[in-house]
C-alpha cells in the first residue's frame, strides 16, 4: 500500500497522514509557519531537493493545504500560502515542536522559542480535555469507534488480532 | 538532503521529523497507541509492507521510541512497546487526529472517538498557552531563536530571504 492510500482507513490519524505524513510535506508546512511563501525559500530552508519541493507543493495545493497565489504580473510570479485548512495544522506543529524540545534538545534548551502573542509569554502548549480541562497524555486516553466508523470497519483496536 | 538529516537544523520540528517524519513511522506509533505490540499486527493494521515495518521499527527502536521486549521464551518472541519518549508522542497523535476529524471526516463525523478516561467524556483536545491558558492557533504565535539556537544559525525565519 502507498502512504497516500492509508486515507481509506476509518481513522483521522491515518487520513491526516495520507495528506501530510510525508516528512517533507510537514517541513514545507513548517517553513510556511516560519513566514516562507516562495518556492526558492522552501528549497533553501527545508533542505529538500527542488523536485521534491515541487512535487510536495503540488500535492499540498491539490489537498487544499496551500494555495498558489499570483503576487507579481510582469513577469508572472506565484507564492504559496497556507489555507485555513493548512493554518489549522498549527497544533500539529506545536505538538512536534514541544516533543522535540523535550527529547531532542541535546541539553541546550529549545532552539526556537514560540511566543503566544496575546500574553507575550512562552506558549509552552498544554493539551487539555475539552470537557474537564485535565491534561491529556498516553495514560488517560481511550480510543473506540466513533460516529463515522463504518459498521463493517476493520478491528484497528485491541491488544492482539 | 535525506529526511533523517534535517535533524541537524536548530528547530525542534525538524528534529522531531528526522525521527518520526516518515509517515509509516507515525502509523506504527498510531498502531501502538491503539494497543498493537506485535510485528504481524503492525503489518496488518498499518497497511505497510513487511520490509517497511521491519525497517521503521528498527529505526524507532534505535531512536528510543519503541523498545523490543521478549514476551515468550520457547520459542523466543518479541514485541514492541512505546518507551516514555514514544508515549510522549500522544500529543502529536491527538493533534493529527483532531485535524483529521475537522477536515477529513467526509461529513460523517469522527471515525474514532477518543475519550479522556479521567472524566469519561470526549477528549476534544484544546491546545492552550502554558502561561495564560488562552487558545493557541496560527494567528497568535510567533517563532524566534530560543536558548538553544546557535549564534551562527541559519535564518530560518522571515518573509523572504
Amino acid at each position: 500500500m502507498k502512504l497516500e492510500e492509508i486515507g481509506n482507513q476509518p481513522c483521522s490519524i491515518a487520513r491526516a497522514l495520507s495528506e501530510v505524513g510525508d516528512g517533507w510535506s510537514l517541513m514545507l508546512v513548517r517553513d510556511a509557519f516560519y513566514g516562507r511563501t516562495r518556492f526558492s525559500d522552501f528549497v533553501t530552508y527545508s533542505g529538500a531537493q527542488k523536485t521534491i519541493v515541487s512535487d510536495r507543493l503540488k500535492r499540498l495545493v491539490a489537498d487544499g493545504i496551500f494555495e498558489r497565489v499570483e503576487y507579481e504580473q510582469h513577469p508572472i510570479r506565484h507564492e504559496y500560502r497556507l489555507t485555513d485548512k493548512g493554518a489549522d495544522l498549527a497544533h500539529v506543529m506545536l505538538a512536534l515542536s514541544a516533543w522535540g524540545d523535550r527529547w531532542l534538545d541535546n541539553g541546550k534548551g529549545a532552539p526556537i522559542r514560540i511566543t503566544h502573542t496575546e500574553c507575550a509569554h512562552d506558549a509552552g502548549p498544554r493539551i487539555t480535555c475539552g470537557h474537564c480541562a485535565g491534561e491529556l497524555d498516553a495514560g488517560n486516553l481511550r480510543a473506540e469507534p466513533g460516529p463515522g466508523f463504518p459498521a463493517n470497519g476493520p478491528a484497528i483496536f485491541g491488544q492482539h488480532s
